[in-house]
């Protein structure tokens, strides 16, 4: 049996369910592994504080170095949240050659080439897998399974705040704002939900996730973002009657090295596997040019299911004599021979408000035709107020495109309501 | 870079789909991992066969020792199928100290505890992730991001022939002949279907499955099996009418240390993550104490899909200085602690054919009740010819109870017509 001596970083919700993980399970686990963690410090905020999990004392401390300097420890988890001090303590532990295990997607995104740089010079374990859709091992099927494959696309629900937000939306016809309320009060939305619900958690992940697939490092900051707080109940209503459910995706696309990397609302097939992924749920829909189409669906969030990524780090980790590393360059900026585009192709959903005069549609399918997207759905509502309610789907078109024919439509005859992106067929 | 000598037993569809894979994509692979496959020799039983790809004569044998005993060739990669002479060359390539990769879950099934005692004696790695699922990474998942479990379900649809005929049959409403023989003309379906329809080939596969999720061999043997042949177009019917899919389920559940494994037709509900699995797709859902509910989905066959896992596997292979074994015992019997039962726990559809008087209903009831059975949904049809179609749904109940109770009912009254497991509720 091999001792590792671990130091955790922060002990809040998911640390306690590491450490609940680690000593319930730990015969299991040393059985398994022959591998016995001890867990020697924890940094924490405050020691008074009361936790879920009976800790004794003597593990807590405030001082990090207590943590990140010790050579007794050999392996640290992060569960901290946030870019800072976050990052100087993982940079810090790796530079005295220490694995380091985290679930922090916003410092990962934002300072990867940084500690990855660090992991690599000092022969030091960089692993992360809860850091993206907690219990799902995307990450490691990424990196170990999906090798012999050109990733063509990757489309994910992997917020489940927004997630459950829009299948309550969906399935009960209610407001944004009344759901929202209500995951608030329910604990599955922060009392700011700005993260979830603008879709910078999605962004994060994405930019993960997408450097993994495309083996080229793709910046937080090129990521496109689009939340759901202008989402229109009317719309999810309008896209369900023509065949399709709202999610916010996580979208990362390449064509030779032309890659896009969204995050928006988008309508997708009710066939598409990714539709009936309801509530908290999260999965990653993928298509590879050997493997073809693959899902991974489960558990993104919660205490038990990120512990259970943590600690199958830790396994792997310890299984493992020599680190393994992702093969990018280690930049913060788009990889040389990428480039990435705003100008996507997809289909769109647009819903009008027109009044209700002979020659409207025609005005409408020229503006559209003028920038060469033809229309494969079309549906009209009685006019109410004299304005007639008018829901549109076009054939593949280029984002640019859509802008520009949309901005084209003269306001006295009809007004954009919404648009919103189609993907999946 | 690190060069790798592999040798091919075998090179029939899934071998060729390899070699292209290795060939076409053998820029980015050496780019991602550093390491360069050369492919030395392939042995096949006919030279002069025409193959997809064009493969170097010199590169042909007939002699297995050219490829098993070879001191210059490090890994060998199985394509043979069946048991036999399969077995035999992994053997001896493992005893010759070398990684063996297959595709064989037949082969593995069945003689698992020879090969694994041989890899570690000689300290050799065996992988096998394209023996189940073709590209789903379910073994490397099992073994490399779920040991921090319990894994107390696995559910899988793994057989993709199956789940056409079965997809068909549900959507068209055909007959399983009329369905068959259309899988067999698209090539879907083997000339000689049994190891399919009559589920060996998910039994195979849950014997390697199940004994990775408990820790603790499985063998085939102990695996109830029951296959598609007998499924009456009727039955998928009055089951969609009620909630249902069906489908040919491969399932291994744990309660503290007994487990049961089997393989039959079943009922799930259309909410059910596997109930959309269509086509020749394979999913497996599992749950975990802490991962909670998941769920793998992809190809499951197929050159090119099988070939990614095939090459996933000689990179992992490849990627370790130490190989990677299971910890379950080397034997080919039911782990010591573990007790297998044929009396599992779940709903029962049941359709009878009654004569249509009064007391009928009752003497059913009646019968399932002494067993302590309830009914959670019963539905009547019209008789015809004076028979009424009887369908109805237990609550949960034991397999041995549902046995028990049909064979009291009293054949002049009502004739069992069908019994089909209902899960996933």
């Amino acid at each position: 049996m091999r001792k590792i001596t671990v130091g955790f970083l922060g002990c809040g919700n998911i640390g306690c369910g590491v450490w609940k993980l680690l000593h319930e399970f730990e015969k299991d686990l040393q059985h398994r592994s022959q591998v016995a963690f001890e867990v020697k410090k924890i940094l924490v905020r405050d020691i008074s504080k009361k936790r879920d999990e009976m800790i004794p004392a003597h593990l807590l401390t405030t001082e990090p170095k207590d943590v990140t300097d010790d050579p007794g420890i050999e392996m640290i988890v992060e569960f901290m949240g946030g870019e800072e001090p976050a990052t100087r303590y993982m940079l810090r532990a790796l530079q005295m050659g220490k694995t380091v295990v985290t679930a922090n997607k916003m410092a990962l995104a934002l300072n990867w080439h940084l500690l990855q740089e660090a992991a690599q010079k000092h022969n030091a374990g960089l692993y992360y897998e809860a850091a993206v859709c907690g219990a799902i091992p995307i990450i490691r099927t990424t990196i170990d399974s999906l090798q012999a494959n050109r990733i063509e696309t990757m489309m994910g629900i992997i917020n489940g705040t927004t997630n459950y937000i829009l299948t309550r939306m969906s399935q009960e016809g209610s407001a944004y704002e009344d759901v929202l309320r209500d995951a608030q009060r329910l604990g599955l939305a922060e009392p700011d939900p700005t993260s979830d619900v603008e879709g910078y958690d999605a962004a994060y992940k994405l930019s993960i996730l997408s450097s993994l697939a495309f083996h080229a490092r793709v910046p937080f900051d090129v990521v496109y973002r689009q939340g759901i707080s202008q989402v229109d109940a009317k719309d999810i209503a309008f896209g369900k009657e023509l065949g399709y459910t709202l999610k916010l995706l996580a979208i990362a696309k390449r064509e030779e090295n032309v890659i896009d990397a969204r995050v928006h609302p988008t309508f997708i097939p009710h066939e598409h596997p990714l539709s009936s992924v309801n509530g908290s749920f999260n999965a990653v829909f993928l298509h590879g040019h050997a493997c073809q189409d693959m899902m991974l669906f489960g558990c993104g969030a919660g205490s038990a299911p990120t512990a259970s990524a943590v600690v199958s780090d830790m396994l792997y980790a310890a299984s493992r004599e020599t680190p393994r590393h992702p093969t990018f360059r280690n930049t913060n900026a788009l990889a040389e021979n990428l480039e990435v585009t705003n100008d996507w192709h997809c289909s769109f959903y647009v819903r009008l408000s027109a009044s209700d005069r002979p020659g409207v549609l025609a005005h409408i399918t020229a503006c559209l035709g003028n920038e060469g997207i033809s229309i494969r759905n079309l549906m009209q509502r009685d006019a109410v107020d004299g304005h007639a309610q008018i829901v549109l789907i076009t054939h593949n078109a280029g984002e640019c495109a859509i802008h520009k024919a949309l901005e084209a439509i003269d306001p006295n005859e009809a007004k954009v309501e919404s648009m919103i992106r189609v993907e999946g067929k």
